[in-house]
This record gives structure tokens, C-alpha cells and sequence, in this order.
């Protein structure tokens, strides 16, 4: 009998060891290889037109900033490097513009490579409809010749209260250099 | 005897298993609509002066971008579309200018939307008083006319560390285009 | 005998209580001042060269914005109040610019205190070596007179999934108003 309590008491020690690994692994401490899961996961588009002298009816963007000598309605050469712009931007559930939009895209880029497209990214995804109500708000540079480019969700609010996670943006479409589309494959790894 | 050391043994299990799905939920995958309490709340002022020719000498801002044809000492028309300002605001406990400012508001804000008032805001609460030492930033769209917009805390540093939350901003006063005062609701959901 | 179990019993009780504690600790509720280990921790270096009208071969950086009246090749009195630039610049392992890169710091700075020198930075290292393959993004406000500034890692993609944390940066080196050197010493509290 004394015997078996004495297994009880090693195995309730046992367990108090495992916990406490547990415990260290549960907290915000972790270097491993293999990805979570992301806990919410969908797509989104949205639209940028941008200004160009002569579409302000349509436009949702416009340059406000460029380097020394360059107008505002024309893209610098250079890759556009130091063009930076404010947008408004539809966002839709598929990839037509003219879908009925589920909120605005609002932020800024900015070309920041003279030997190839790239930009940097500051937005926030403002939604509004039966499925999605609140913002994420995203932060990154985007390699826009690249396929598939990540981006940092750092933050939201309302249904996305204090997301974290990625985004995953690809250049769906383009017509020259006055209207683009990307498509934003969100995947959040911090819900509440 | 033996039951006895039986049900001991049991009722580690069942915590074993307790356990284990509350190291689950403790993890950060999380989805559900049941918001926690934050972790430490307060409110701050800040107050900003825009520069418009004319009062160089208190102006706390500065419009530096503006689309085509715009001057930087003159809001643009279509709801300042497009006006970008850095800043370096006062912050006040209450809600008077001329009180003892507990830091600096460091950043920038855009007007982005052409058919209302409308900015995204990315900046910093650098604080050093006796209550507050250390840094807090802010990234997030603000729709100005809603009462009260949420934007998100993004990272801080020193008293602050790794702060994660929410902040709900509301316009407290203005006087035409010169001058308005923010008062930030800050909701940390994690601290250190 | 029954004693024993008794105690094993109240063992395991203990341990509950201990574990739920320790449980409640192990959310993301914290505030207690003892600051954790970093998961990672590396030091890297970014060069920074401005754009000052002569030097297109080899700048990394230019002027996109200022105040009304400003040239942008020229920095603004007032310790650059007000100015803004987007950069690509070289991020190497040690202080010395002509080390093979490995990857490039890109985004924007601007200068936003009348009184001193002080920026705000918003950027993202993108990071492709044998060691370092990933994203890193920061915000924050940058004093730069201070010897020892931090700011906040507000997310991070590959290698850096989702990683948070705080950066701690020091001008290295500087040269008049065209180069600048900074080592930026990240410390990552939350790794995957």
C-alpha cells in the first residue's frame, strides 16, 4: 500500500513537471518550425484607381508625394521610387470592382526601390457588412513583382479585436499604371 | 485503501485532462465573442496645432504632402483629401491645452477619404512622468466624425512593453482648421 | 495509511491551485515588471545615404516630402522638421557599408520636432541570407540625440512569423546630413 501512494506521489510529481513544460511552451516564448494554424482564414479584394490629372470622378487614390523636379499626376521613372500615395479603396468579396463593396481599404503606399517595382504598405481594412464589422490593419513592404508577398496584420478591433497574423497579397490584375487590384488572403493566428 | 489510492489516481487524471484543455485555451488561438478585461486603462489628451503661414511659433504640425496643385499652409477642399502633417503634439492628463504635458504624440496623420472627413494616423505616445515612462504606438483608420473610433495599440516599450490593445479616440474640441484636441481611451489586453 | 492518501490528496490540491495560478499567469494578461528572456536576439546594421541632388548613383534614400517652401534636395532648418524620405538601404552584419547585404531595410522616416532632432520610423527589414530569411516590421518614435532608443517590432513573416518584440537602435555612425548608420539590436519576446 505504501508502495502505491508513493507511485501516486511520483506520478502527481511527474505531472507537476510536465505542467510546468507545458506551461513555459504555453507561454509567449516559442522557436519552432511548425506553423499553428491560422484560427480565422479568407479573402478579400480590393480596388485602386489612381489618379491621373483627368479621372478624379473615379480615382479612389492620388499621389501627394514625390522626389524633387516630379508632378503628382504622373508616375516618376526610376520604378517609381518616392511616389507615395493616400487610398480609399473598394474592397469586394471577389475580384470584380463593381461587386458591391464590403468596406474601404484606407492608407498609404509608397515605391521605395529605384531598380525594381516595390512598395511599402500602411492600411487598414475598414468592413462593414453581415459578415465582417470592424478593422485590421495591416504594415509591410511588398515586393510587387513577386508572386505571392507576406505582410504583417499588427492590429483590429470590432470582430477582429486585436488580430495578429499574415497576409498573403497578390496583384490580381492591372491596367497600366492607373488601376490595380490585389487580392489579400488573410490569416489570423491571434483571435479573441 | 486501495479504492482510496484509486481515486487519487483519478482525480489526477481528470486533472491531467482539465489541464490539458486549459493549457489549450491559454494558448493564442482564440475565437470567441466574450472580450477580456484589459490589463490597465487610461486616458490621455493630446493637442494639435496645425502650422497655416501664420503661427509658426506654437504650431505643433505641419502639412508636408498634399495632392497636385495644393499649397501646405491651406487644407485642400474635398474634405482635405489628401493632406498629410507630421506632429509633435503635447499630451495633457485632462483635457486643458495649457496643463503640464506628461509627453509627446510623434507621428503622422492623412486625410483619405474625398467625400468626408476621414484619416489613418500612425504615431507614438513618448511618455516620461512620474505615472508613465516609456513608448506607446498607434496604427489605425480614423472615420473623425463617428463619436468614437478604435484604432489599434501596436507595440510600446519601457513601462509599456510589448503593450498590445485598443484605443478609442474621440474629438473633444476643434476650432475650424487650427487647432483639435484627441481624447485616447487606451485598453492594454497585454502587459508585461 | 488513510493519512498518506489524505496528503497525496491535499498534494494534488495544492498543485490544482498552483497550476490554476499559474494558468491564469500564462494568459496574455500580464503586469508584473520582471521583463522575460528575448526568444531571439541578433544585432544588425542599415546604411543610410540621402539624396542630395548629386549623389543619384549611390543614395539610398530621398526627400519626398516638407514643409511649404522647402527643397527636396536640401534638408529643412529646424532640425528637419517636417521632412520626409523613403529609403532601400543595405543591411549588413557588421558596421561596415561595403559587407555583402543581407537584405534591405525599406520604408520611410521623417523628422517631426522643431526643438531637436527627432523621427519617427515605420520599416520593414526583408531579410534573405543563409541565416535570416523573412520579415521584420518597426515602429516607432526615434530621439535620435538619445545614445540607446527603442522601438516596437510590430510583426514579422518566414522566419519571423508573427514575431513581436523591441528594438533597440543606436546611430553607429554619421556623416554631415548624407549618411547615416544605424545598429539595431532586436530582441524578439514572441517567437514561433
Amino acid at each position: 500500500m505504501a508502495m502505491k501512494a508513493v507511485r501516486v506521489l511520483d506520478l502527481c510529481f511527474l505531472w507537476l513537471l510536465v505542467s510546468a513544460i507545458l506551461l513555459k511552451s504555453a507561454d509567449c516564448h516559442r522557436w519552432n518550425k511548425k506553423l499553428p494554424k491560422p484560427c480565422r482564414n479568407f479573402v478579400l479584394y480590393f480596388h485602386d484607381i489612381i489618379y491621373n490629372g483627368k479621372n478624379a470622378h473615379n480615382a479612389t487614390s492620388a499621389l501627394v508625394a514625390a522626389p524633387q523636379g516630379a508632378n503628382l499626376t504622373i508616375m516618376t521613372g526610376n520604378n517609381h521610387f518616392g511616389n507615395l500615395a493616400v487610398f480609399d479603396d473598394p474592397i469586394t468579396l471577389d475580384n470584380n470592382l463593381h461587386s458591391p463593396p464590403v468596406g474601404r481599404a484606407q492608407g498609404f503606399y509608397f515605391y521605395d526601390m529605384k531598380n525594381t517595382f516595390s512598395a511599402w504598405l500602411g492600411f487598414t481594412f475598414v468592413l462593414n457588412s453581415k459578415d465582417y464589422k470592424g478593422t485590421i490593419t495591416f504594415n509591410g513592404a511588398d515586393p510587387i513583382l513577386t508572386k505571392y508577398r507576406d505582410i504583417s496584420v499588427v492590429g483590429g478591433t470590432g470582430d477582429f479585436f486585436m488580430a495578429r497574423g499574415i497576409a498573403t497579397i497578390s496583384t490580381d490584375s492591372y491596367e497600366g499604371e492607373v488601376y490595380f487590384r490585389l487580392r489579400v488572403n488573410i490569416s489570423l493566428y491571434e483571435c479573441y
